[in-house]
């Protein structure tokens, strides 16, 4: 099942399903061309992994971890699938990151790692747009990566079993393919996150796992078309803009 | 005035006064003992200033920073006045860090230095507690800094006009002090933050920016009683448990 939030004609928001038809709720169907999709969930905090996959680590020139690295997104950060994402100004290097995104389903804490898929509500797209002259300098990645519409999420929540275990990750600038890789290649596991995040931090529904970026990031222009393409859900698309 | 977020024992949350007489609102007065004291605002994202006295950075062995060093708590690190945090379980070390909180009273980005107080609602204390064991390792301060209640907040919001310039800001351990110090020994004022992370991201109503600890800072232990009393605002008072 694909839920999609979105804002249809008369400005009421709505939780439907994204179907071949178009995008359904209340017995109405609508053209996606027609409504404002939003992102499909609402995150009190968007919990970030970094280095989950050992070739972007190496591209990095960074070890891999003996545990998550993990940072924060704060719900500023959100855009949607359709929306123009305006670069920060002023920045020689801005990078897309496509990543494979977990919803959680249900307020939870210190969860093993057994009962972990109970609380996860689905899956969908996430871009971890990076500001690097900044993300490279401070300690904490708030002006690298906590800026307004920096994580684009959509288009819809995929149920788990929509997303097979070795779904496909690709995104695209302006069609040509930049990142290629697979659920199949991450270091710690869905589980292993829920696990260790919920160690410190009580998840809300709604609330975001962005699961890290595989290799093959690069720089973002004025003008840039990208698409996030996940095996099970569908396509994620947004535009950039400069200041 | 002191605005203050309670749950009355009918269970409804009210935002009222904080009074001589005691908690006010729709005519009746509470007695502080017989409500639960919430925080007094809802924030989106708390964004934290690391290092804004020049002596708490000494203690801490950093060099003064060139612009602010900010880094987040998420909506799960609040806790309220008179509340017992639990601390993280396994930690050598759990610090207190009082600080004084910023409350926005309005959406705000790119805002310069000359309008921030217009979007600035009030003032209130917060507790920074922080995990030394994992902020000492970790490149961003998560497991560090943003577990559960380590942002102790309140007890009220204090409209602008009642702190002072120079106010005293004052922690206490089992009515020890700890940590003695005024907002005239910031390094960034207030309208310096604002501009500063308003560049980058949007804030929200109840959102808040947390101005950094001055020196003194130590740790935390079971059964201790902490306050923290600023000029203007008042007293939060907490207490802590180990797991």
């Amino acid at each position: 099942m694909h839920r999609v939030r979105f804002r249809d004609p008369a400005g009421s928001v709505r939780t439907g399903r994204w179907t071949d038809d178009g995008l359904a709720f209340g017995g109405e169907t609508f053209d996606p061309d027609d409504v404002d999709v939003l992102p499909p969930c609402e995150p009190t905090k968007i919990v970030c992994v970094g280095l989950n996959y050992a070739k972007h680590a190496a591209e990095s020139g960074m070890d891999i971890p003996d545990r998550p690295l993990l940072f924060l997104k704060p719900p500023n950060a959100l855009a949607a699938h359709g929306d123009t994402v305006t670069l920060p100004a002023g920045k020689e290097r801005v990078d897309y990151e496509a990543e494979l995104a977990v919803v959680i389903g249900e307020q939870c804490r210190n969860v093993s790692e057994d009962e972990a898929m109970d609380y996860v509500a689905g899956f969908t797209c996430l871009n971890d747009i990076s500001n690097r002259d900044d993300q490279d300098v401070e300690q904490n990645w708030i002006r690298g990566k906590a800026f307004d519409n920096s994580a684009p999420l959509g288009p819809v929540l995929a149920t788990p079993d929509e997303v097979p275990d070795d779904a496909s990750i690709e995104l695209r600038v302006n069609g040509e393919t930049k990142q290629d890789s697979s659920r199949a290649d991450f270091i710690f596991s869905i589980p292993e996150l829920v696990a260790e995040i919920t160690e410190y931090m009580t998840l809300e529904p709604g609330d975001v796992i962005s699961t890290g970026t595989p290799e093959g990031v690069g720089p973002l222009s004025g003008g840039d078309r990208v698409e996030i393409d996940i095996e099970g859900i569908g396509v994620l698309e947004h535009t950039v803009r400069e200041d």
